[in-house]
């Protein structure tokens, strides 16, 4: 079995953070709340070859299982607070001591690397054999009744993203063709996504509605219809792409990308029209492009325009996905 | 894959408990943690194979995965309040669609009911594809500055366990010989742990210091002794044995299964010697075993009696384990 403790004493102990009364080391961590906020809890696992490539660097999958959990906090405009860090390690890779050591360097660095950057503190964990796969609980706070839910879009709402769409399954792609360059845009997007938390909590106050984009924009759309009882009409020409997206995967698979490949990590938001200017402004003063992709409406389900496609607008109309 | 929100909706979903003021449906949950109150969290892992028998009732491994999360609570005093369930799913499990379903059936309400049985909201999850495992972050909350640490034991102060020792090694034993029944004592102890909520409250402002024994009584009262700065002297022959435990693994096993082996989900706490009578009375009126095994020394180490050994007390003279 392994030496949990020198494990997590050697590549995990971090100074105890904000609002941390007793950190790792007991059975269990105590934390101190801030007064009138609301505790904002989620949990997202990655698996080995489920959610990540076997032979994805140690540092981007510390990174990627922390950032797509914490890409759950920036969708209700949490402040990230606190994480815990579920890591199941297969054997085989501590069977040689020299590689599993560097395999765990190189791993805590970009988790903790990810933690500093959103003022993040590790404060609980816990480490077996098992086949490769994290599981990070984030937790954040929010100011009580100001959280982002999906329910709050209204007819006449704009739809926006932030950033860029079709990394996910545009770096999948070019993944599995042999692309191992991490500073590839795509790659990038998709091993080192960037959680928004900056933007959630700008839009908190302004957008209706949010959530992230992790099963693909049509589906988290759906998730946002349904949640707030309304239509949407879409403007798939108006798509913000990821950059090289269509010279990877032509324009036809770059918009397939951008309407139903996961693992963005953008926000999907609807927002008031009178919201706009000021939702806009605040994105850009924050460096992160906002654009608008099309409204909601009364009609239920999701009609588009598109205009490339032989079937046109058909493509979109109906209540899936 | 996994039909996700499918599953969820027909097997976990459960009335937003206390605290909860949007329960699980959005990108995180929102909680109202109670005025006055730390926060004290933790996670747990349970691998197939590794924690749990891969032929093990589904009932029991939703119940112990649950369990073994909620007895680090247990160990700091806390009441629980929610947690979250990261539910890693073997594919074959659920080639059969019957099967699969019957399988998640059981689980649920094996995980459920002890939820409920210990006011415990289960505010959110995430069901995957991939080697079943099952991490639990649990969320309790304790009066401020009463959490019971592993750093408060002080020579004299006595030391004790809750109910009987031996049951997670003998029950694993006998599992491996092929004993089935869940009603055995032993069995039950292995899969089917009791979290001493109870008890940790009762004791919170009674102990000096507690955790729970998840790594076996030595081990753990070596994290104990070296938190708390203290010796220890164990009375090897006034440990509480499981019902059972010498029949299925003679003296000699049924001793060094209490002392060693793991697993065993009871509280081991150091009292005051001004704070017995309360504390036996306390746990008296629960209906929970509380016994004295040692007391803390100025002396560095582990030192015991045990009657039986050929080696007599050096058995125990050390730092290790």
């Amino acid at each position: 079995m392994l030496a949990e403790f020198d494990l997590i004493q050697e590549f995990f102990t971090t100074a105890a953070g904000q609002g941390v009364a007793l950190g790792v080391g007991d059975d269990a961590t105590l934390l101190t709340p801030t007064a009138g906020q609301q505790l904002v809890v989620s949990v997202d696992t990655s698996v080995v070859d489920v959610h990540f490539p076997a032979d994805a660097p140690a540092h981007a999958v510390g990174h990627r299982a922390l950032a797509v959990a914490l890409s759950d906090l920036a969708a209700m405009g949490a402040q990230s607070r606190w994480c815990l860090m579920a890591l199941a390690l297969d054997q085989r890779t501590w069977a040689d001591a020299v590689t599993g050591r560097a395999w765990m360097h190189a791993y805590s660095e970009g988790f903790l690397a990810l933690c500093s950057r959103h003022d993040t503190g590790l404060v609980g964990g816990d480490i077996t054999a098992g086949q490769l796969a994290i599981s990070v609980t984030v937790m954040g706070e929010v100011a009580s009744g100001q959280a982002l839910t999906r329910h709050g879009a209204r007819p006449g709402d704009i739809i926006a993203v932030t950033g860029a769409l079709g990394g996910g399954a545009g770096g999948l792609a070019l993944w599995q063709q042999g692309e191992r360059d991490l500073a590839h845009p795509l790659i990038k997007r998709y091993l080192l996504p960037t959680p928004r938390l900056a933007a959630g909590q700008a839009l908190s106050g302004v957008a209706s509605a949010a959530l992230d984009i992790s099963d693909g924009l049509l589906a988290d759309l759906g998730h946002l219809r349904r949640a707030s009882g309304v239509g949407a009409e879409l403007d798939a020409d108006a798509l913000p792409l990821v950059e090289g997206l269509q010279d990877a995967l032509g324009q036809s698979g770059a918009r397939q990308a951008a309407l139903s490949g996961g693992d963005d990590y953008e926000l999907l938001v609807s927002i008031p029209p009178d919201h706009w200017r000021e939702a806009c402004s605040t994105l850009a003063r924050l460096g992160i492009p906002l654009t608008a992709i099309g409204q909601c409406v009364d009609t239920p389900g999701v009609s588009g325009v598109m205009s490339e496609c032989q079937d046109g607008w058909q493509h979109f109309v109906g209540e899936t996905p």
